[in-house]
């Protein structure tokens, strides 16, 4: 490794526990929006933090999630639930608050997520690609246990993937190069997150197929 | 440990086929309900049944799923799929005895889950956790394969979480304690199960966030 | 082991590249027909490609999943997404090639998949049940990332387990008896690949629950 581990894990931590947070914020509110009892919120807002997580953890096969070993990712995401439980906007508000703490969530997870695939030995290419789906993981899980499409396969979304292949590339740029500096990670996360923030406020959407899409047109169809 | 592990092991396995071929019997019956195929039929029962397993065992990171090592468990599936493909209840009289079986396989799953856990060497509470997981997982994965959302997070569904989690934390109590023997277990799963029947009975429903139950009535939304 | 572990892995490695390729492009086309955006069709095509491996590789329990330490997997089916968005049949078109995509690699993956398993030190049986998971899981998890329910569960859907099953069978029953070779193997890939097409070409059905189908009958009730 040529970063001290114990900085990068301290920071990892931190750094974790906030994307956490706010992943388990965005289920609590997917949850308020479907009119969920008290414990499906419980429920989809742990999954929606532990699920990039779990899934990375799987994939880097070093043992047990570190949600399932380490307590304070539980409470965490308890605490968020149980937040939003007792305040929250109302139901046709929450549109906002999930997207900004989905966001964040994104942007702090594509950088912990290959800062963590990385330290585990895999190489850099992998390691952005984790990275991305460590942080577009929960989300996922999140909207498919609600019954919704993921939002980051949905043309009518704005731009989700890239900001977290972006940040996820950066950090993995970084790491491959021995930068390796919590400002540095910082500001990957930041553009990440900025990245993210942008593509909702001006609606950046990505080309589609061609074909399908002058289709789409000419048939009046809803995909 | 503080318990014999092969009087642990022997009745875990007694107990983890009786859950299995409950599971799957509740797959086989979601597949009736949905006019599969006998081979979806098959694959929905085995999924049910060995859903909340193989997830437990691919979090406890401990080698390969014990249900693709131990072949009892694909047999005794495909036994419970067998049985409902010859006989089961009409269509429209599926619902009680997938609710039963479920159940049953609710109760027996939270309790062998959590030993599982606590066993590989987790603490008292990420193992109650992991063991509500291996309960309500196998519902999960059965529910999202069939297109249904999860049972788990409607708030128009009776109790399903809490029943699981109430058996898995009084396991978790009874090993992290040194008390587990098999009569306190066995008291657990019972006690799970008598929950969920109860919560089916009586429609015990848990209380919604209460901005959302509001807009709900105030606005005749269907979530 | 009794077969040559060298020949296995280039000849697996090959194939597996193949069968990557094959799930990639099914997993575009999807993606074209659903109006995906060129980052949601890369996203569902590596879903694809990856789906059935990284769940094999995860319940073998041997190291992280092949596609995230050997990158040729992200680069073909990146490859194959590239191609798919600059070149694809009409939307409404769509379907035939996906079909044959996805038997191609289904056929592929049930072999590969069930040598793989076999070579970790599974059992026949559950090598060959891996197999069969291995080659349906990629479209299962494609499937249900675009909102449909997987083809493997559907009764209208035309044989697609069997094959898969058959082909895994074959090839688990060469390794017990120590007959692997490359052309026996391929045979076994090819009879699993002419099957799903047999079955596609003559829409072979399996026979469903009677009480379900005859309640579905008499009732007019879509399921």
């Amino acid at each position: 490794m040529e970063f001290a581990a114990d900085t990068v894990s301290t920071a990892q931590k931190t750094v974790d526990h906030v994307a956490t947070f706010a992943f388990a914020v965005s289920g609590a509110l997917l949850a308020v929006r479907k009119n969920y009892d008290v414990f499906g919120l419980a429920v989809l807002a742990c999954a929606a933090a532990f699920g990039g997580g779990v899934i990375r953890d799987l994939i880097i096969a070093q043992g047990p999630p570190i949600a399932f070993v380490d307590q304070s990712y539980l409470w965490i995401s308890l605490a968020a639930a149980a937040v939003i439980f007792v305040w929250h906007p109302p139901t046709r508000l929450t549109g906002w608050p999930l997207d900004v703490t989905d966001a964040v969530g994104l942007g702090l997870f594509c950088v912990t997520g290959t800062v963590k695939a990385y330290s585990s030995g895999l190489g850099a290419v992998p390691s952005a690609l984790l990275g991305m789906v460590t942080a577009i993981g929960g989300g996922v899980v999140r909207d498919m246990l609600a019954g919704d499409q993921p939002g980051v396969l949905r043309w009518d979304r704005d731009l989700y993937a890239v900001p977290a292949l972006v940040g996820a590339s950066i950090t993995a740029l970084i790491l491959h190069y021995g930068w390796y500096r919590l400002e540095l990670s910082s500001a990957a996360a930041f553009v990440a997150l900025v990245l993210r923030l942008l593509a909702l406020h001006y609606h950046w959407h990505a080309p589609r197929a061609r074909g399908s899409s002058r289709h789409r047109v000419e048939s009046g169809e809803v995909p």
